[in-house]
């Protein structure tokens, strides 16, 4: 038995939820895991999340949950916890925390998933701060910010975006539509982009032969595969990449005097590849003296995949 | 006689110090100017700051001042209230708390000159508001970020240069060393930059023809005269300057989520020159549906060239 609280910790991705009970200390006593059902409207969500809850507090561990906290990709309305908008969901407007309250009897909070997985790092991950942000850098890129120790929202949750930072207005097009934003060229999705580029120029390369063997179009990891094995193409994709993640570092570096710069999600696991050019880019564009404005760190978040239900649950657990 | 505390504003610039006796609700009871002295060394610099609050405070409304607020353009510590580092006066690592309080006897806060102008706007602006920002476009761009009704300035007040966010890092050079920061394309610096690069390609033009007529080079205001008398290179300019401080304001709109977006500083003189094609950036560029993220609306400042003293002195009165 440990002491302490507990919370359910929920995690709504674009592919999978992701749910666990969660202590006080960011320990993990169940957890389970569901694909996004194709039809990811609010009923079928609210449902699909009713069954998850239900599911873990019939675990033995559960009895003692006192709080659901949720962590989802899109816009979330705060307190409110009505996810507004959602670029890879079907649905819009949906009232989780009412809905979920009422279905389960518990109180009930919803943030973005950028959000809860930077205060899963700032309370808990291995370089404990502050003044910090978690970028994690996946499909798209998102943002926990933690300014003073809370997590920073905006005043109806609508901030934090720093993925739509624009870095380059005449750069390629992001999936918001607008031209040149950080996600469009720092992201898994860039990185697929700029693959199945590559692999058009040298259709015998590596990141074109890995894709082939694998039977389907270049996708990011075929990029990543290549380069981990060496492939200078791909390395150098790597090199574009994570010097524009690098440029977007120095500015938030610049606004805001953050600590420590935290990379989490999927494209992370490249390790130096991505985070030695982003260190290099976040140097040369530093503002200001080194010794007047020190250099953040810039370091692999603690909790990859996890970072999302532990946070929720934490932030269930701080905010009930 | 009015009611309230009072308190000695006083606001350094590159050119200027600005000094006023300020009530709680803004009002200027009196004010004195003074050139910044070319050998700007601390020293120099403490001792005409000290002379102007012994005139501020022989005035017969002075009496009852009861602390001192400095803003000044740099790097300023806070709450320390040393200025690291100011690129363009020779002070460096100027204690300008301890002396100012030695010297004078009176409790001193000393903060960046773009934050006391933002708290100045937010608190007393027409446009009073708790989640806004202040972009000062004069020969760089500064800025007063408002949180929440807070100051925000990073944990050791290094932050908030959102004048350094990079813009485009094949832009040009930037005072600060760096490549494509805002102020590098969105600044009367920049305003001047382009003025003479089109005085050089058409001579005859009506920027060349102003600066003859000045009989000097050309600078930001010959290209704002010239656009206010209508010449189609001058107004170009200002389209492509208030496009890129129109980016910038869809960035930060999209990390904070403001409320409000100020312009002040000498540029906004140019009115819809600049206000116009910023606003249609800002529109352009804006992350998410406007019904769902609303896109703030983009204004002029309310106090011109008082905002530093007035912002300082109020921020003396609060913070003492």
């Amino acid at each position: 038995m440990t002491n302490g609280r507990r919370a359910i910790g929920l995690d709504i991705g674009g592919t999978k939820v992701a749910g666990a009970i969660v202590g006080e200390d960011g320990t993990v006593h169940a957890e389970l895991r569901r694909n996004t059902p194709d039809t990811s409207d609010a009923d079928t969500m609210t449902t699909l999340l009713r069954e998850m809850v239900e599911e873990l507090r019939g675990d033995a561990e559960g009895a003692d949950v006192s709080a659901i906290g949720v962590g989802a990709a899109g816009t979330v309305e705060w307190p409110v916890g009505r996810i507004r908008w959602a670029p890879n969901n079907n649905y819009e407007n949906w009232d989780v925390r009412g809905l979920l309250e009422s279905a389960c009897g518990l109180p009930v909070v919803v943030d973005n998933d950028g959000n809860v997985a930077g205060l899963a790092e700032a309370r808990l991950g291995g370089t404990r701060n502050d003044h910090m942000v978690l970028l994690t850098v996946g499909t798209g890129v998102g943002a926990g910010i933690v300014l003073d120790g809370k997590i920073y929202r905006g005043p109806h949750g609508l901030g934090a975006e720093v993925g739509h930072m624009n870095v380059n207005p005449d750069g390629p097009q992001c999936g918001c539509g607008n031209y040149g934003c950080l996600e469009a060229v720092a992201s898994g999705t860039a990185l697929t982009r700029m693959g199945r580029s590559a692999a058009l120029h040298d259709p015998r390369g590596m990141i074109a032969t890995l894709a082939a063997e694998a039977g389907g179009e270049v996708t990011g990891q075929h990029v990543t595969m290549a380069a981990m094995a060496g492939d200078s193409t791909a390395a150098s994709l790597f090199q574009r990449l994570g010097r524009s993640l690098g440029i977007g570092i120095a500015s938030i570096n610049a606004i805001f005097e953050f600590e420590v710069v935290l990379i989490g999600g999927g494209l992370v696991d490249a390790g130096e590849l991505l985070l030695e050019p982003a260190r290099r880019a976040a140097r040369e564009f530093h503002y200001g003296p080194p010794e007047v404005r020190p250099i953040p760190p810039v370091l692999p978040a603690t909790y990859k995949g996890d970072a999302g239900k532990i946070g929720a649950g934490l932030l269930a657990l701080e905010e009930t």
